[in-house]
């Protein structure tokens, strides 16, 4: 069965799958501009790290193929510039976006410095550059996955099959394609290595009953739903053997942040003496932060916790407290951060930046 | 300000609020028989354990009022117990409908076995006994209120004001009035020493978001909703001085089942080094029990967890786990059992037992 496939780009056409309908209809909006792009990532059309920098750079992509070629390489790289500027704006948490725009102004620069280099040739030099991000996203998920199953498999050696628990979206919907804790999954289903995965339903935004859920069904991988609530009942009565979470950004000691609630699943994890893996591509990692104190926590709408469709969930007048994400300390990674590169301890990432 | 009264009952005529209308509207229905109380509690339109022991008394005692006195003492004791049978089918899990059972059938053995009293008389005995309930349930829970309140203060002697995190709904929506944990809460705030409760939704029912949320409220306690996953971040960045919650049944050696998600909240509470209190009428422990394996724990429908009033919240095909409650192990408890004859550790609960 083929894994869905979230963003469709094809010569300068991009579509996104609105995962605000999910998971009453699929239905693929058109993202014409950089300002379609952003709104589509503060409304959550799209979310998931790597996916809201991928959804950001093809649509440069394709306002680039359209511009008539500019005067001057300067005047093609400010425009460049603000349009990425203005892209990080769209959520701070995540590094992807900043990451990505930080890699396409250096090639900006390089090819600014390059006499040999036109306009226009400079032009298409910056739009395969973002147009490559999709494929190469692909390929880093499927080496997650197989790093990330091989790596718990070993750990699991006495085990014919094993029961994960996982938070969030981090599988197709959240990526390129594939997915990071999800392509760990598949990768583990793949290789008949999955007896089950509970998928926690990661309110106030229900990414894991809406959209976790769906991708499981969708490949028939064989899944059970649980509330955040249950995690730690979960653990102990099914034993579960792993935990697989997705990350948005990671210091340079290992602290990661991501999706609420990720925090207190490594916690109980812990306590329950259940192996704690964080899956991401290495570009999710910030060696500019030494540690997760540094990461900006984004604070949500209230109406995400007090209203589900147009039931009101909660009594008018209570104040609410939603944090995006939360920072889970390295020292509770106690399976490893699983990167493309390979699976790491969090105290050593450092000496992998530049391989 | 006056709490919240979701148990009327004047002369033979029971109405309670229906709960499952909340926070939308606030509407009372009439119970006017066994049935209709065993629906009621069956569809939750009523919850709590206490609340649910006293909604089917008291739906006992006005079939009782408007009965024709049976010929003899045998046929209305038989009648009673039938009844108080078919009651404690209606959920599982709380022992207290059962207890309030044996109770009554204990009375009613007592009747008949006196041959002074006829049967008009046994059975004014009977609907007083059952009609007293309510009355006794507000006077436990006001000492529980008090108990509990002076036992945190004073381990907490060094703050002005605390933070307490609760679960779930154990407020006047889930008791004659006044509450157990929320009782505590209450009596915290009256004394002036309560800084913030933060409540928990709750999922997959929502009684916190939708009861606790609404009581507090109505009351203006200073409240803050956050969701289950946003537990272990609310303690540690709010520095959260107890958490305090209900019991559905404790057994005789302190193990206690609550709403599903307690037994994660004691499990975080360990490590983030917060005191961990259950509060509940003395009649919440089963003695017949001596530890929490023994409790039955009640499987919801799974409804409950993909759909969100008319809106689907989960893939469709989504196999789940709903679980209504889960079992926390006395050594949790670090705080102590509040009832309403004290507060005690969980090993400490039999020799108080006939006092």
């Amino acid at each position: 069965m083929a894994t869905l496939q979230a963003i469709k780009y094809n010569d300068g056409q991009l579509e996104i799958l609105d995962q605000l309908l999910l998971p009453e209809s699929c239905i693929f909006i058109p993202i014409c501009n950089v300002e379609d792009a952003w709104a589509a990532i503060r409304e959550m059309k799209v979310r998931g790290a790597p996916a809201i920098a991928i959804v950001g750079c093809l649509s440069l992509a394709v306002e680039l193929r359209k511009l008539a070629a500019p005067e001057t390489k300067e005047e093609l790289c400010r425009f460049v510039k603000e349009k990425l500027d203005y892209l990080v704006t769209s959520r701070p948490t995540a590094v992807n976006t900043q990451l990505a725009a930080e890699a396409c102004v250096k090639l900006c620069a390089r090819l600014t410095d390059n006499t040999s280099v036109d306009t226009t040739a400079a032009k298409e030099d910056i739009i395969k550059h973002l147009e490559a991000m999709l494929a190469d996203d692909i390929a880093d998920n499927l080496a997650i996955g197989e790093h990330g199953a091989r790596d718990i498999t070993k750990k699991n050696a006495t085990k014919d099959k094993l029961r994960i628990l996982t938070h969030c979206n981090t599988g197709s919907l959240a990526t390129a394609g594939y997915g990071t804790a999800l392509g760990v999954i598949r990768s583990l289903h793949k290789a008949n290595k999955l007896d089950q995965v509970y998928c926690t339903e990661t309110r106030p935004y229900n990414q894991g009953s809406r959209l976790t859920a769906f991708e499981l069904v969708y490949e028939k991988i064989p899944a059970t739903l649980v509330c955040d609530s249950m995690a730690a009942a979960a653990m102990k009565q099914f034993k579960i053997d792993a935990v697989i979470v997705g990350a948005d950004r990671v210091a340079a000691n290992g602290d990661t942040a991501n999706k609420i609630g990720t925090y207190q699943l490594a916690v109980l994890a812990k306590s329950h003496d259940v192996l704690f893996y964080v899956a991401a591509p290495f570009s999710s990692i910030d060696f500019q932060i030494p540690n997760g104190q540094s990461i900006p926590i984004e604070e949500r709408p209230h109406s995400e916790m007090t209203h589900t469709g147009s039931t009101r969930t909660a009594a008018a007048g209570i104040n609410c407290w939603n944090p995006g994400f939360d920072v889970t300390p390295a020292e509770l990674i106690t399976g490893g951060i699983i990167t493309e590169k390979g699976v790491f301890k969090p105290d050593q990432l450092a000496p992998h930046q530049s391989n």
